[in-house]
């Protein structure tokens, strides 16, 4: 692709204004069966087993982590790029607000959160380090970092393992979607050399298996923001 | 297999005593060709990047790394739980002792290191955790442990992404080898968790790709010794 990194962002932002609502029936549906079977509840364990006082959901979509998350009891608010997604999180009477992950960075979370959570929505390569560099800074000492993502050597394919953006596609979320967007592929040690960068240090690494394949249906990495040293 | 851990370990050590001589024979021969293509300058520019005072290497052979060190005017001692093996070093003038892994872990190594280095030469189950407990029990304060091992995701093959024996063979390495021993196959979450468990703190992961395949041709686990906390 010849786009520049700014285009390619942008289009994942795109993507997701044409393609909000299917996603919300998508979801509210359950009708993605790797989430079904097994990432959402990867997600949700791995935050429920931090025991947060707050959580930060980041690219929160229509809102369901949260959701589950009040079923915890634990305080749930989120941020997300797209209006319509942050509108049906609002209307199911949610903490979210409108935040590009840029303005997240800069301005900080709107509510303080002891954890932030990005679940499968770092898509981009500018704005996933605006996220990781926003847990560095906002984060209290000792907060905690969670990231849900593709396992990056069960969805190379046949392309090279490198750095990279990468064409998308909805394949596995069921009807009424268009327009994929594109998506930046990092390599397991360019995810680890992210947060490293910034400070983060990797507590937990976890590949929940999919039942059927018996393969990883996806990676979580669990950080800590480890403060400044102590005078 | 219905064999029990140990008597899998010791097949292991079993098969490297029937196989020393044709090991050595390769490795001197550079007859490995991932290993004369990426591993081999992989490992040693993880232990340079480093600059450690001086380094233990662990299931050292017949020695080529300690060579490769002491080029690099890095001081190399190494242990090696293979008769054979051990002799050949030492009669390159190396400074190699016969130790299996659970005495490393109960007595300590031989020469006190700032660095052990297990390249390709964690097999086992129970044997593998000995040096990583090893490297927690012996290392200095801010001492560094490297290991390189198979990618985990790119040997999986056909069979489940779960920890476990394996088959082993000698694909690869040339003529002359003979039995090939069993192998344990660790999930990288479990690798991690290994670490995490005996108090190493991982500040690295490489993923050195291969120049034909471009897929990882293994996996190096830098991880440093925190120390006790400071009264």
């Amino acid at each position: 692709m010849s786009k520049t990194d700014g285009q390619l962002e942008q289009e994942i932002l795109h993507s997701w204004e044409q393609n909000a609502e299917a996603w919300v029936g998508a979801v509210r549906a359950g009708a993605i069966s790797s989430r079904q079977l097994v990432t959402d509840s990867a997600v949700l364990q791995a935050i429920v087993d931090c025991a947060p006082a707050s959580v930060l959901d980041i690219g929160c979509g229509e809102g369901w982590l949260m959701r589950a998350l009040q079923r915890h009891n634990i305080a749930a608010s989120g941020i997300d790029g797209q209006p319509s997604l942050v509108r049906a999180a609002q209307l199911d009477g949610l903490q979210a607000s409108l935040l590009s992950y840029q303005e997240l960075l800069e301005q900080g979370p709107p509510q303080s959160a002891a954890m932030m959570v990005a679940n499968f929505s770092l898509l981009g390569c500018e704005s996933s380090g605006q996220v990781v560099a926003a847990a560095q800074r906002w984060l209290p000492a000792g907060g905690w970092l969670l990231i849900q993502t593709l396992h990056p050597l069960q969805v190379c394919g046949d392309l090279p393992y490198e750095d990279g953006w990468r064409e998308g596609s909805w394949e596995g979320c069921g009807e009424g979607f268009v327009s994929p967007a594109p998506w930046y592929f990092r390599t397991l040690e360019s995810w680890l050399a992210l947060l490293q960068r910034h400070g983060l240090s990797l507590q937990k690494l976890m590949e929940p298996l999919h039942p059927q394949t018996r393969r990883p249906a996806s990676l979580l990495l669990l950080a800590r923001q480890q403060g400044r040293v102590q005078a």
